[in-house]
């Protein structure tokens, strides 16, 4: 059931995927890449504007992503725990 | 015992969210930000640079993200779903 | 006379001078740099726009200005030429 | 004589060109224009660097090849004067 719960859930739109970045490029001190992207995905047309990203937003997602993936490594489709110290890198 | 597991999962360094940041730049055609990014951030001094970072590593692991936010929200810590049809939103 | 007449020359508008420094990073090749100006002085709000600044429009000018140097140094007021072999150099 | 001095005027390199602009940006507070120019025309590794860009450096010289511009117009070779009230303009 929570499997189905999460095949079902919301996706990301790009104005989405771009403020998130926007502020994330923003909150580490790039603030050169923040003002390119921000004019080159016209973040200020963008409903999505006034929107309040959370601090840390992207990060946090990221987090939760990867939380998902050792999930998906590590228990089955039935909910039984996998025995493997494995961890998912980020990179492959 | 899945929480358990993804409550050890492993962190992201700021090198690799740069990265998957420089990659999706690259890849949505923001090539003024990517540029940008690539200095600021140093990434050709970084270690991760000859990782393979897989093509739209960004948005699966933030859906992924979205995922295990959905299923926190409809599945109790005893794996029991909730009944419920709020969607999680993004910005919030 | 001549030196009256040159004390009369127009002077540059900040527009003026912006587009002729963004049409010489289009031409060497400076894109990131370009698109950064071009956002930065809100050169498509500029009327100087449509104008037609010839290719090699700054460097042109300033070969010039250094001729102007070069005269000045060289010149008397008088129109007398000064037995002098130096040459100005740009940054001094 | 004034002519054949100014013929013999040295040129520009490529690296002042940029460092004249680059501090020029800088100046006028376009700071991600000169940031991106700092990297995309390797600035930092130019011998240019040290030298002392007066501030304001590449208006005045703009100026000058301006006020250059004007003696050309109106001032024929021999000396003399031309009666003429027209303005060169940057433009054209």
């Amino acid at each position: 059931a929570a499997a189905a719960a999460a095949a079902t859930a919301m996706s990301l739109t790009s104005d989405e995927v771009n403020f998130l970045v926007y502020r994330y490029l923003q909150e580490s001190g790039f603030q050169h890449s923040a003002f390119a992207l921000w004019n080159e995905s016209y973040l200020g047309k963008s409903s999505v504007m006034s929107g309040s990203v959370p601090p840390g937003g992207l990060v946090t997602l990221l987090q939760k992503g990867l939380q998902y993936v050792d999930v998906e490594w590590h228990v089955t489709e039935d909910g039984l725990e996998v025995d493997c110290d494995d961890t998912p890198t980020l990179l492959t």
